[in-house]
């Protein structure tokens, strides 16, 4: 991996990294721990003299320097401001002394640190003369690179065992007042004179791009994982064949061409388009907004756009991320369940897919919390908007608030409902009005008194589902919009999987499109009817939109998901040449002294013998 | 076990069974797998002397005999009729040969097989001269009791590593060409005479009651596991704290205290309760059943009462265990991500938790089909009650569809919504509809020319958001139904957590409440609004309503839910012992080799002084 990170582009890696963590999320973690975060704090944190002189050192080459990055604490997660660790300046040695003050101030889940890293990028409270800045960076040595024995006063011990990803070594680690030199504090933003003096910068937002990268490729990361997982359940479920039709001559039918079967598998094969669009969209929204950034300064004439953008990727990747990584997980676990009692062997790769993905519901931001980022900002927004201010693409629908409140779909045939207008404004619609309900009920807190944050509080299960409506009206607009630029067949087949996606989102938020009745109930039951229809017109194209995901055999690793469609012959073979027949491991140990406790020992013919003669006198 | 087994009571017996499944599934699976599965299967098939005779073979006492239940095969789960091992009789030998004609056919996910049992009990194709009489049982030897070997023509293997419960050892067998005597047949039911004369019985429907008990015991497992996930999360919740609220200073707020939070836990505790009343109810409903089946005759006055208990038992406890493993299933996760970060930690639990319980929603029916099974049933009595037959108690609103379909909430205040009469009659109302909706869409289906199985393929998803609804209505009422009988102050707060119950089902099924009218879109939104007042309501009784469930900290296994409180110190303990601090485990086989390839060679301490010079440069 090295190797290929040396000699090939930055686009090229990515590219391959995405692969790479398709077929080992442990090691892909391994290598995102150092590359990923370690890296990209000094990045994102360091001047350009320290990141000269940590690359120099060998954080670029791993020469002999493996990094990782140490935020959390036993206590303390998504309240990185709440962080205990601290890093008070001792003036006289012109040190840090990072310590940990208490038992949950243990920095906790720090991938790499057990055995691995040699350094770590370590999240602390700055105190200087007795006064508290917040939460900055520090490198700070860990072990010995030759030995590996740990560092004075640096304690770390493994975690230990996880639900998945156990391919990356998570620790814990204590600091007893280590001392590291002021330069290992990184100060491309807060900088601490060798005479104590504390600079801070004057736009704290824009030291937050960075951390928004991780977050952004989980929107098409999630799209991804989701590819596999389908992968191997629609080609299984065009395989397994289950029940005999009764015009069939006793053939047993495939479970693809169940109707039920298509309705849990064919929307979900749409969301993952969508996924994958929206992906593609938010890293060019992300790469955009971070090339702005950069050479944004103090003073700059569009920094206030600059500040706009990077708001409406925080808010918008905070979403995406929350509702992406949600619905690629419940997808692992229905393309499991649809493969049947075969979807619980860790050979058919859905249980550890599973295992390995939960945590990113948690990571990088915990799932909840994100989305009521999300929904605070889509608070502020119309809050904006009633005061006039035109707002970000994102949630510029907030700007037309008088138009959609109250407006109804206006279709002269049910058919017409078949349309991405319609479902464009339907979302839309909707979204207004729940973004609109939700700053009413914002308000209404302010009047009763509470100030901002308990308000936010008070209101934040409208802001969770403000939040997630907007999520879905953002993901198929975007899947709309790629569809859109299309043409011929391709056009064709997606414009179905885009409309089964559109249909299916209306079905499941039913609640939503008739409470604010942009739908009546017989043109929701017209959407329901037409995820039926929609459904089986995807399953026609469902191998052929699988096979063009393109994941080999390798990449796949499940006899389930295998291309040439033998898939138990393939997995009768992984199955015995994982577990050699042989020996019973327990049952000198275990069963014998059980099943042979009592005296009676007659032998096993004569027992044979025994049921004959009682068979003939019952008869 | 075995002291127990033959020492207590039945009913005692089954408690600690109950929990013991919770402290360890897979042991729970061990032994359910010979007493339930392989006992079961004796009692339900074999005729009295054929029980007598197994039984005496050491069958119940463990002599020399561990029974393993051989249903499933690599290429057929659900469908038993399908199955392909054939037990062809031999007249010449008076034996019946079993045989595994195909790959497919291979017997797979057979607990105990792998390393434990001595016998099976094999489904098989019933071939007799030359004729198939379907799918019956025989008990066949697997292994010789002294030195475990395999006999003759039996060829075992282990099926491996699965996403959980590894306690079981599931195996797969195939047999060639196996003789066994003609008695091993269980013949309770049909039977085979020395001279091949098959005699079936005229009533198959009464051989299907024992099939049920593994169902409806998941009905009450399903709300006995979410005790124990929400015992971990609540607790965790109540020490937790994140985030400083504004007038507190400084003191993080307790996850338990952020309305969002309640959101995500306390509905989840009222459907625990819901479950576990209507488990205790469903299992009442069973025994009573099953006593009743066990001394019907053909011929009996009584006989057609009888077999429509069955049929609503049957398909009752097909819907609920479907729908409670799921909500089970979900309960766990959404704990697990309740408890953040920590909640990936093998040591809290839930991880383990998931992966054991996951199987439930496939093994003793996969919950797609089972809850297909609950449309039909639900189709038919709507069929039945439009030609005027009286129906069974759960489905009896179906006799009054007349005065349910297009009824409206009449209720003068909005706050009047909050009353079981209220909530159950919207569930009545909105089941009457999705009932018919999914009857009038079968009755279509046959005027289209489809026979009677093509058109419930047809119209599944409607038949499977029939079955959803109706559960829901069902769990309900049976949490109502219980809550009713109460009185003082228990009936006070079990009367709020119904009440949080019934709501949040209207909630989460918004989109069918407005679709047929029953609310109108402001009385959806007061239940919204009431929702989380209700949460707030439960959230005050939350420690006392967890500590009720009286699960010990032994049972409940996780420090997070430790009874105390002292979360942190049980839970860093348990890190340290699990995993001791000591030398790294791949440092000179992996770590050295890559960060020492390169040529450099400068000791530590000289890169330390490096940096400071460097530094001092910069400044």
């Amino acid at each position: 991996m090295l190797h290929h990170l040396q000699n090939e582009s930055v686009d090229q890696f990515k590219k391959r990294m995405e692969i790479v963590s398709l077929i080992d999320p442990g090691f892909w973690t391994r290598f995102g721990v150092h590359y990923g975060l370690f890296v990209g704090a000094l990045q994102s944190n360091a001047t350009s003299g320290q990141l000269g002189y940590w690359f120099e050192k060998g954080a670029l080459s791993l020469n002999k320097f493996i990094g990782c990055f140490a935020m959390t604490e036993l206590g303390h997660g998504s309240n990185v401001p709440g962080l205990e660790t601290t890093a008070t300046f001792d003036e006289a040695s012109d040190q840090f002394v990072i310590h940990t003050p208490t038992l949950t101030a243990t920095k906790w889940w720090i991938g790499g640190a057990a055995h691995s890293a040699t350094h770590a990028a370590v999240f602390a409270q700055l105190i200087v003369k007795g006064k508290r800045y917040g939460t900055k960076c520090f490198v700070v040595p860990l072990r010995d690179p030759k030995t590996y024995n740990l560092l004075p006063g640096v304690n770390i011990g493994d975690i230990g065992k996880k639900m998945g990803r156990d391919g990356i070594d998570n620790g814990w680690i204590q600091f007893t007042h280590v001392r590291i030199p002021r330069g290992y504090m990184l100060q491309k933003h807060t900088k601490v004179s060798r005479t104590g003096d504390v600079k801070e910068p004057k736009l704290q937002q824009l030291t937050y791009g960075a951390l928004l990268q991780g977050r952004v490729t989980m929107v098409a990361d999630s799209g991804h994982v989701s590819k596999k997982a389908l992968t191997i359940a629609i080609r299984y479920a065009a395989v397994r064949r289950q029940f005999a039709s009764s015009n069939a001559n006793g053939v047993e039918t495939k479970l693809l061409d169940y109707p039920i079967h298509q309705r849990r598998l064919m929307p979900l094969l749409a969301q993952t388009f969508a996924m994958l669009f929206t992906g593609t969209e938010m890293t060019a929204m992300y790469n955009y907004m971070m090339s702005r950034l950069d050479s944004a300064k103090e003073g700059d004439k569009d920094l206030d756009e600059v500040i706009e953008m990077l708001k409406e990727t925080h808010s918008t990747s905070a979403g995406l991320k929350a509702f992406c990584t949600w619905n690629c997980l419940s997808t692992i676990e229905a393309c499991r369940q649809a493969c049947g009692g075969h979807g619980y062997s860790a050979y058919t790769g859905l249980a550890s897919m599973y295992q390995d993905f939960a945590v990113q519901c948690t990571w990088e931001g915990d799932n909840t919390i994100l989305t009521l980022q999300l929904g605070r900002y889509l608070i502020s927004s119309y809050r904006e908007a009633l005061k006039g201010k035109k707002l970000s693409p994102g949630v510029g629908y907030l700007n037309n608030l008088h138009s959609l409140i109250g407006r109804r779909c206006k279709v002269s045939n049910l058919d017409d409902i078949l349309s991405f207008d319609v479902i464009a404004e339907g979302w839309q619609v909707v979204c207004a009005h729940v973004v609109k309900n939700a700053g009413s009920e914002f308000e209404e807190c302010l009047k009763r008194g509470l100030n901002v944050d308990d308000a936010y509080e008070q209101c934040s299960q409208s802001r969770l589902y403000a939040a997630k409506l907007h999520s879905f009206n953002y993901l198929f607009n975007r899947f709309a919009d790629a569809v859109r630029k299309l043409s011929g067949n391709l056009y064709a087949v997606l414009k179905t999987v885009c409309l089964l996606y559109g249909l299916y989102t209306i079905e499941e938020n039913a609640g939503a499109f008739l409470q604010y009745e942009y739908f009546t109930p017989a043109q929701i039951e017209f959407v329901r009817m037409s995820v039926n229809d929609l459904c089986r017109q995807v399953r026609d194209q469902a191998i052929p939109l699988v096979d063009s995901f393109n994941l080999s055999d390798y990449a796949i690793n499940s006899p389930l998901g295998r291309k040439d469609g033998n898939v138990y012959v393939h997995y009768f073979e992984q199955v015995k040449r994982s577990n050699p027949q042989g020996e019973h491991p327990y049952f000198d140990r275990l069963i014998k002294p059980l099943i042979h406790k009592q005296s009676n020992e007659d032998d096993y013919e004569e027992e044979l013998a025994g049921l004959e003669e009682e068979e003939e006198e019952e008869e």
